[in-house]
């Protein structure tokens, strides 16, 4: 199974896309896609739609996994933020690819196993359960990875986060 | 010019096709997308965005203009609905039309001349301004006919209310 996590967005869009098989992973690619504020939403909303559909057009996942949104204060971020998911989402329903999410929570509970995990925990657990030298940089592409290891962890349960 | 007007939604999209020529309005077509919750959210993501293609093919609009979203409290809500906003602005960028933006304040003024105008002053000024026989229906016609008027309005300063 082909599993392509992505960490919504739009200056910084982390994606990690990983194959699943027999319990292990493989790392088939992972990275970020940037958008420059030198462009106008509009265009930058088309760059990461453009892209994302480049890449899933490569990999051809089985799935798109990614993390559920939460603004307790500002509204307007979520709105912002909110409709570069949309467009994350639409690239993937456009190329007839089911979508799950997941919450933070969930996420932490799938890649450490339990749900207090802090940020550099989840960091670190990426690294081991994945065999990379390193801590993928930035941060969203890191999130992206667990949200995709999430995924794949949710196993039979993954029907119960497929987005309605 | 063609001006095609947007209320952003996603159980409702209104919309509202004008043609705006020597201070006149010519009505080209208006209605609502309307998607049922009986699908999943990428699959009304896709229907939303699929529909708004097909009539700006059709329609081939110099500008489509749109209301901007406020939400005080549900962020949940913001979330959502700037999903679907999200896919209806990438619907325009997907076309190379450009995306204006105005605020509830800004459609007021710019439909009625003033902003602390109500509701269903705004909804007779569309009728009186288009030459309708009665107020169209659902509230998110109208609301798309308003955003779309503004534009027109909006005339010579319109660049200030181009999408950045």
């Amino acid at each position: 199974m082909i599993i392509f996590g992505v960490d919504p967005g739009i200056a910084i869009v982390g994606y990690g896309v990983l194959e699943y098989k027999g319990n292990k992973f493989n790392v088939i690619d992972y990275g970020a896609i940037q958008t420059s504020n030198e462009y106008t939403f509009p265009e930058r909303l088309k760059i990461v739609y453009d892209e994302l559909t480049e890449l899933l057009d490569k990999y051809k996942p089985d799935a798109l996994a990614i993390e559920e949104l939460f603004f307790n204060k500002n509204a307007k971020t979520a709105i912002i933020i909110g409709q570069a998911r949309g467009a994350q989402i639409l690239a993937a329903v456009n190329k007839g690819i089911e979508v799950y999410e997941y919450t933070p929570l969930q996420v932490k509970q799938g890649v450490v196993g339990y749900g207090r995990a802090d940020k550099r925990q989840i960091q670190e657990m990426v690294k081991i359960l994945l065999n990379l030298e390193k801590i993928p940089k930035p941060d969203d592409v890191a999130d992206a990875l667990a949200v995709a290891i999430c995924h794949a962890h949710s196993g039979n349960f993954s029907d119960m986060f497929k987005m309605k």
